[in-house]
């Protein structure tokens, strides 16, 4: 059956996550729902990435088989057009091999995580960054973050509901920068475990704040302890913003 | 009585509008109320543009009357504090002369029109931009926004409800550049009609698409005639980005 790549740009709020859940409206079966009119009947659509409730995507990738074939600009626009009322949007579709898999075929991911760095609340950015009103040292949390590169035990940083067989992954970037008001860390890898960005965004927010030194992230991740990890990032300021292939 | 000065942002989504009203909630309201417990009793807040509902504010100002005297940050975080459930927030809070007024002694307003111009719809910029799915030449329309720099009688760009006295209006910048897939057009006037940067806007998509020449939008602008004015922009892409004293 003919398979199509779709990358897919979504705001988290409102949705229980990229998956479908019995407990509420997930990205996943919205994009279901919004392909099953092409293609005449239920669909399955397959994600790159599980993102958490509240958590974004700038360019998830996902696959779906549909018949008969269509133009890759077809399957984006009636995609679309059935996502009328979502926060949801495919921006390309592109015809792909038959085992092309979004999940397993990918190379790389690439997340951004977005910290509103200023006193007062945000109001149009409400729901789409972590507020810290407390002034944040980027440039000290981009000197503790090269701490984490490269291969490691991230059990520090992995939620206790992860499911990945191993603790071991290689983070190949994890930069922090100011843009004005904002501190954005940008983190990449061949795969992270679950909550590894938010729980690593976390315990870099203490370093910015002077609470933790730079060793100190050092001897958390050396901990391989979940019990070492700053308080996990919120998933408002986090984006999937692409995946390589 | 001690005068404030607020830098306020906005997402107007959700909001009548700057201005009080009986239809339902308006970002004054909500500051007011927002102000009161800080005041110990009723206050009046008056800001330097009447945006219409659905418009947002970067930098939108406003001024507040408050007894006893208080540092300004303490006004800001009372304020921020009290619109914790509103998109709403003070950015700053500062001591001005009892003769300042928001909006009589603006000397120059600064406006910003965002134009998702991509053929999918947006998801994350939903209600915050104006989405025009077909492609937009952004020098064309930068070329023909020259026309409408300097002195002119705006009648063609001005809403039939505009209260003005005159007019008559000199327009000190119009810009059109393109970032990324967003077309953006920032203005800067002393004051503008009502509806101004909207109508502009409008007769300007017309540029961008080919449907106007650069001559059209000069002789829309001589007719004097709103007959004569493109569709008016939707409010989702403007923003008030700051005022001028």
């Amino acid at each position: 059956m003919p398979r199509y790549k779709l990358i897919v740009e979504y705001d988290g709020r409102g949705y229980v996550g990229w998956q479908r859940q019995d407990n509420g409206p997930s990205v996943q079966a919205a994009l279901e729902a919004a392909l099953a009119p092409i293609a005449g009947g239920r669909v399955t659509v397959l994600g790159a990435g599980r993102t958490d409730a509240g958590v974004h995507a700038l360019g998830q990738v996902a696959h779906v088989d549909l018949e008969p074939e269509r133009r890759p600009e077809e399957v984006r626009d009636s995609a679309n057009h059935h996502l009328a009322e979502e926060a949801v949007a495919v921006l390309a579709a592109e015809r792909v091999a038959d085992d092309f898999h979004a999940r397993f075929s990918a190379a790389g991911r690439h997340y951004r995580y977005r910290i509103l760095n200023r006193r007062p609340k945000p109001s149009l950015e409400r729901g789409r960054v972590w507020h810290v009103p407390q002034p944040l040292d980027a440039e000290a949390m981009q000197r503790a973050a090269r701490l984490l590169l490269g291969r490691h035990d991230f059990t520090t940083f992995r939620s206790s509901q992860c499911q990945a067989a191993s603790p071991e992954k290689t983070l190949d970037a994890l930069a922090v920068a100011r843009r004005g008001d904002e501190v954005v860390v940008e983190a990449a890898a061949r795969s992270f475990l679950h909550n590894q960005v938010r729980s690593m965004v976390g315990s870099l927010k203490l370093v910015g704040e002077g609470k933790w030194a730079a060793d100190d992230l050092g001897r958390a991740l050396a901990a391989a302890d979940r019990a070492a990890c700053g308080p996990v990032a919120p998933p408002d300021g986090l984006y999937l913003a692409s995946v390589d292939y």
